[in-house]
Formats: structure tokens, C-alpha cells, sequence
């Protein structure tokens, strides 16, 4: 086995002979709360390989740059290395989560406009919401690189939102990240999977992502399975 | 008397007998960390009505609306009545509480650009920070009114460091409201003082402002003094 980079909540990183890839080993291991909530769920790491290489494949096809080359087993995909822009990119296209206890806006409300926000890529600080100005103010990004991000980040929502949909998903919010490869592109990186993404059921509103286990509900594998099922079938 | 429509932590709103103008009342009560920490600064309400004064006919000279009629007494100033956009606007020039807490950037760090953040004005929620599309996503304004927000707070970020470094005091952050008066201008409305200002002495750094009492350091009162002192000799 090469040697490993990093070793997060649900992954762990390993480097190649190549210096600019890396491989990404998807664990079982879920974590919510940050990390205070701790646990697995069987074969999670090779259903979020499954629902990443799909989803990458795809935004790629539809002219996103992403970290992504090839799947490799199971567990591995082979990507390309990048230096991770600590920040978290979300998008809310329906209240729910920390946007709705913050806010006191119920889940599942509609929403005036698209939220995108990004917090502070900082498990010590809790990953804390911030803006633009403090992104640039402590040197995590310019302006200039937010602007493409966002607009990636746009694009890609418009492009999942369309996936999910044709599958009879709601695409309630999702959490990306962006990486600079050796040229200084920004490439999306990490992984889209029912980790990161709220995921509802279009008819019954049932919660089909990483929800199940922050909440204690039944069948968290099973919805994981739906929606691998769903895609391969849609 | 005339009715009070609003009781605040630090002021009084009184209806007068013109429809668009109301009577702010200074009071002494001084609230900290959303209200957990309660006291009185004997004097507060006088000197910070003077303050306000000095500083919204300064603002208002140099072009910036604002909802200041004049000056009734020593504790009281007739100012347009504005319907207020639940917003506090806070702009940081130098690191320093909530976000130096935040964000584990020790107070008095040089930012490489001037911050300008915007919280729900909610108790309740207790003043969350928010973003531009979290405003607009729930109604408390649209992306025009904050463009046209932040356009007025950089000026007015202008004009006040410029008049407090004139007087040797850093302004290191502070926070505005803003309402729409009865033809729906957006004004500059409520307080500038040091209970939402944060001003620093240039030369010593010593805090000359709420952050005295919220921290319990001496000689509150006389920090508020010193400041009208400056501003009057200035
Ligand atoms: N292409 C890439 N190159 C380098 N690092 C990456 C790449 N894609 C993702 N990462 C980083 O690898 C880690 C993946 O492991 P994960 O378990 O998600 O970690 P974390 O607990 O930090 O979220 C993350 O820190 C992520 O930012
Ligand atoms: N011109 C105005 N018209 C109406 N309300 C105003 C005006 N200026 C300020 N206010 C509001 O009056 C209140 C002032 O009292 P304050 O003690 O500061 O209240 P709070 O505890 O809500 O901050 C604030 O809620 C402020 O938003
Ligand atoms: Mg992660
Ligand atoms: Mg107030």
C-alpha cells in the first residue's frame, strides 16, 4: 500500500508514483455534529464511491472540471491532487438543517432565492459560516476565485437539481469543495454522495441521505441503496 | 408624554404628532452578549445622544442619508420615523471580538480587506450572522437594497475613520441600521456611538468604548467622556 496523505472523518488519502494524483479511499466510517456524533454504516464506502463516480462522471460530461480520472475498486477512485480551498460551498434549494435552527425557518420551506454560502473549512472553529470579506479578509481565497466558484458552483447545482429530479429526488442542499491543481486550475473535488448532499424522496419527502443516521432513524443503508438503485436504473 | 412605541435595550421610541417622526430617548441601560449581561453607564444616554448628533450632522454634510431631524434635549433627538430593515451592518477594519472569536484571529490582526458582514437583527435567533442570499432567501431584503446598503456603508466607513483619526482613534468596527422612510428611501437610521462602535486610542490601543463594560474594565464613563471630549475639540 503507498504511503497515506490524510486521513479525514470519511476518507482516507493516499499517494501515488505520480506526484499530481492521489487515490481516495472512501471508509464506512460517518460522522456528524462535527465529529461529536460518531459511527458506520455498512458498506457506505463503496455506495459513496458508486454515487461520486456517476455524479463526477457526469458534471464532467456537462463541461465541469472536477479532481476525478478513474475508479479504481470498490473503495478507490484515482484522482487528481489538489490543494483544498478550505472552504465548504453550500447550496440550499429548500430550508433545512443548520440554515433552518439558525434562522427559525422551518425544513422544507421554499425559498425566495438559491442560497449559496460557504463556511470556514476549520474543525477546531466548528466549520463556521462566513462570507465573502472574511474569505478574502484572512487570505482563504480572492474575490476573484470566489466568482468562479460560485459560478461553477451554480452550474452544478442546475445539473443536479436535473439529476436528482428525473429520479425522483429533491435536491434539498449540498456541500462541495474546490481544489488548485499544479497549473492553478480550480477543479471541484471530494465527493457528492448522500454524505453531503439532502436528498428527499419527490413523493413521501422521505429523508434518503446521511440525515437517516444524524437523526437516529431506521434503514440508513437502505436509503443509501435507493439511491444508488435509482441512479444506475435512471 | 407622548406614547412609546418601542422600549430597546438602550433607547426609547416615542410617537409624536407628526405621523413620520418619532422621539428617541437615550437611556443608561447598557446589554451585553444579547442580553445576558445587564448594568447601567451612568450618563450613557446623554453622551451618546451627543455623540449620535455630532456624528449623523457630520454624515449628513457629507451626503449621507440619514433619518436625523435635530436635537430635543439632552437625552432626546426627533428623527424620521423608518420602518427598520432587520439588519445590523457591521464593518471591521481590524480583527477584534465576534469575529476574532470566530474565526481564531487574534484582535488587533490587519485584514487584507475592509469587512463588511450583515446578522438578523433577532433577538430571539440571537442576531446570526447571515449572508446575502440567507437576506434576500427570507424576506429582509432584496439584492438591490443591499447593494445600495453596502454602497452607503463604505462611505460612511470612510467619513468615520477619517473623522476618528483625525480626533487619535482607531475605528476598528461598528454597526448600523438602516430603515425606509414613508417614501421608501433607505436611510441611515438608529445610533453611531460608543455602544456600537468599537474606537481604539492610536497611540496606547486602549479600548474606549461597550467593550470597557463588557469586559469589566474600568473607568466605562470615562472612556465615553474622552471620546465626546476629542470629538468636540476635533
Ligand atoms: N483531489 C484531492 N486532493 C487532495 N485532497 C483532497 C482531494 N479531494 C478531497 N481532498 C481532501 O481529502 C479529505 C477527504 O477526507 P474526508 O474524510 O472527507 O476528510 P474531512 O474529515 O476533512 O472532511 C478532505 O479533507 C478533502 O478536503
Ligand atoms: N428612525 C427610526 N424609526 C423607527 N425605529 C427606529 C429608528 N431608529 C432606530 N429605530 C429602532 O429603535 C430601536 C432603538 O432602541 P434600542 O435600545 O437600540 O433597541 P434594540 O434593543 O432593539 O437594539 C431599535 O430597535 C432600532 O432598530
Ligand atoms: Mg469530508
Ligand atoms: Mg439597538
Amino acid at each position: 500500500m503507498k504511503e497515506m496523505l490524510y486521513e479525514g472523518k470519511a476518507k482516507k488519502i493516499f499517494l501515488t508514483d505520480n506526484e499530481n494524483e492521489v487515490i481516495v479511499y472512501y471508509k464506512d466510517d460517518a460522522t456528524a455534529f462535527n465529529g461529536e456524533k460518531k459511527g458506520t454504516i455498512d458498506e457506505k464506502g463503496i455506495m459513496n464511491n458508486q454515487i461520486t463516480t456517476i455524479l463526477f462522471e457526469y458534471l464532467a460530461a456537462h463541461g465541469v472540471k472536477t479532481h476525478y480520472i478513474k475508479t479504481l475498486s470498490d473503495r478507490e477512485q484515482l484522482v487528481k491532487k489538489v490543494e483544498i480551498i478550505p472552504l465548504e460551498v453550500i447550496v440550499r434549494n429548500v430550508a433545512a438543517g443548520s440554515f433552518s435552527k439558525r434562522l427559525g425557518v422551518p425544513e422544507g420551506t421554499e425559498l425566495n432565492t438559491t442560497i449559496f454560502e460557504i463556511c470556514y473549512k476549520n474543525d477546531a472553529l466548528g466549520d463556521p459560516l462566513i462570507n465573502d470579506s472574511h474569505a478574502v479578509a484572512i487570505g482563504l481565497a480572492t474575490f476573484e476565485e470566489l466568482k468562479e466558484i460560485y459560478g461553477i458552483t451554480a452550474t452544478i447545482n442546475d445539473l443536479l437539481k436535473e439529476f436528482f429530479q428525473k429520479i425522483g429526488l429533491i435536491l434539498v442542499d449540498f456541500k462541495i469543495e474546490f481544489g488548485k491543481d499544479a497549473q492553478g486550475n480550480i477543479l471541484l473535488a471530494d465527493e457528492i454522495s448522500p454524505d453531503t448532499c439532502r436528498l428527499w424522496d419527490a413523493v413521501t419527502r422521505e429523508k434518503m441521505d446521511k440525515d437517516r443516521f444524524r437523526r437516529n432513524l431506521d434503514n440508513v443503508k437502505g436509503a443509501y441503496e435507493e439511491v444508488i438503485n435509482r441512479m444506475k436504473k435512471g
